[in-house]
């Protein structure tokens, strides 16, 4: 019989952090001790996990030499600096900045689409930005079967990406244009309520943002390089849930049935397509809930091989603390723990 | 020297019948007779117009025999009846519902885009969705000189677009939010606060709304029938302005430099592209605004002689209001108020 894990959870009360502790807590991982972590601030703060009471403590050196798992959502700058030496201290980590995705040898893993890629794995493990994990689930079983040359995205993205402040930020705007007050700035570049803002982390040479192009980059690491990616990211007033429109472009022919057929049996997707009774995915039904919901499925117009879909999920579950979690649990299932 | 205007609004009390009256209020068209028509319920009331006031008729029978031209915004069903009634009693009509717009003899017009479609017009003129105006200013100059193949078009639309009653949904929905009580549906299927509705308009045969197809074949009509449209419209919690996500396909190559000349040049647009500086249009910014608006602008990643843009203007003033006004003062323009 195995030992029972050591799984700390770094920026433990964040947005995603706290998400990280809730499916934590109802995954299967038989967890022995839970640790959370988090800046000075927030030491001797408790988090219950599944009925016990933990405090808070600082992360830093010397706190991950008992750790078996870390799931890290501390941000880019954090995780450059505690990963590594987490990974040191005999941890394995596994990161929900943006900080390692890229990095050669650093496995960037969505269970559905490429847990092989966790095999090699020395310590460090990445999870993928939020709008990638929710389109390459959709993506990877039509792939596999018709051969996407080309995606066309637009997103619809919900403000708990960027964390507590901005989510608290949508709450305030709100309220004040409900009392007849001018709504505050300060997360955001401009108003977000009632507002859409084509603007999602930094703008880079190319005049795409950062945003954009992880969708890009990590579809081409995850699912595969030769499929075009054109990225439009977009924040909306929805405090959770993020919603994609898909363009896709097949190399080779296809039915509409098969397309159903295959979506409806693909893990982590739940098919919500019954439009004669306004029955599509919603970002506030799919607010807690761990599917990728795909619907809108109908044949492009415009194109031959065209297939046009609407793809929504919880960014803070599948987006970032499920997937997190499942990567756990995939390690435990292919006995990838140790090092 | 010209006989004064009498110009009648029939709605003149719904969201886009009050603009149409701001609109023309400021316009350069000589209206001397000023009348606002509507629903019984609504008769009685008055609409103050370049500083007269004007009281409500209904509208019916009779009504249009001293009227130049007639701006509807009634609806469809309304203006099945009603438009070819005035028409017989000798108003030019310009309508905006989607009643009339894809019949053949009907001028469907932006003024920016197809104005020699009304040298034919028989009196009833057809103003077209808010959606393909906006998109079809930005596209218009660049068709001329590129030549486009395809457009994959993906919309962020704002409630003013299902009129006042969807307006108020939204707010009293904000509001409730804000006050910790459940939100009330009535308008929309589902709650558009805090959502994005992928539903605007019923379901067509295809899968797609109608919202949807009246993007592909009113381009179709007004700009070239061999440009391939892919649509996704979807419904925000944003009060004016619609925004849209568009990737373009040009038959020719080009030069991103000519692009933001020609945008820069043309017609009804205003570009707002200043990305270190967060500066793209924003629904908030277009908002009671003329221009429709044209920032993001970038060669698509994915695909030669691809662009992307991101379109914003304010669905009531250019995709509705001020085109209406603008297809007027053409028709004077053009010498083509009698018939």
């Amino acid at each position: 019989m195995k030992k029972p894990l050591c799984v700390a959870v770094v920026g433990a009360l964040g947005a995603v952090g706290q998400e990280m502790t809730r499916v934590l807590e109802h995954s299967s991982l038989d967890v022995g001790t839970f640790k959370p972590l988090d800046v000075v601030s927030n030491v001797g703060k408790t988090v219950v996990f599944r009925g016990k009471t933990w405090t808070v403590q600082e992360s830093g050196a010397g706190k991950f030499t008992d750790v078996d798992i870390a799931l890290f959502s501390a941000g880019a700058s954090a995780s450059e600096v505690l990963a590594p030496l987490a990974v040191a201290e005999g941890a394995i980590v596994i990161d929900n900045s943006s900080q390692w995705r890229m990095t050669d040898g650093v496995p960037l893993v969505i269970p559905e689409v490429n847990p092989q890629a966790l095999k090699t794995h020395k310590g460090l493990i990445a999870n993928p930005n939020c709008s990638t994990i929710q389109m390459l689930v959709a993506l990877k079983p039509l792939h596999d079967r018709f051969k996407i040359r080309r995606v066309v995205v637009s997103t619809y993205q919900a403000v708990s990406g960027s964390g507590t402040p901005a989510i608290e930020e949508l709450k305030l705007q709100s309220a004040a244009f409900s009392n007849g007050q001018k709504p505050q700035v300060a997360v955001y570049p401009h108003q977000i309520a009632f507002n859409a803002i084509p603007h999602i982390d930094v703008f880079e040479e190319n005049r795409y943002t950062k945003e954009e192009m992880k969708m890009v980059h990590e579809t081409h690491k995850m699912l595969d390089p030769a499929i075009a990616v054109s990225p439009t990211a977009v924040r909306i007033p929805v405090f959770r849930g993020h919603s994609e429109s898909l363009n896709i472009e097949f190399v080779k022919s296809y039915e509409l049935e098969e397309v159903f057929a295959i979506l409806s049996k693909a893990p982590g997707i739940e098919v919500v397509d019954d439009p004669q009774n306004a029955r599509y995915p919603l970002a506030l039904e799919a607010e807690g809930k761990d599917p990728v919901y795909v619907g809108r499925i109908r044949r492009d117009v415009s194109l031959e091989n065209g297939l046009n879909l609407w793809v929504v999920s919880d960014n803070l579950r599948k987006g970032a603390a499920l997937n997190a979690v499942q990567i756990a649990q995939k390690l435990v299932e292919m006995d990838l723990l140790s090092r």
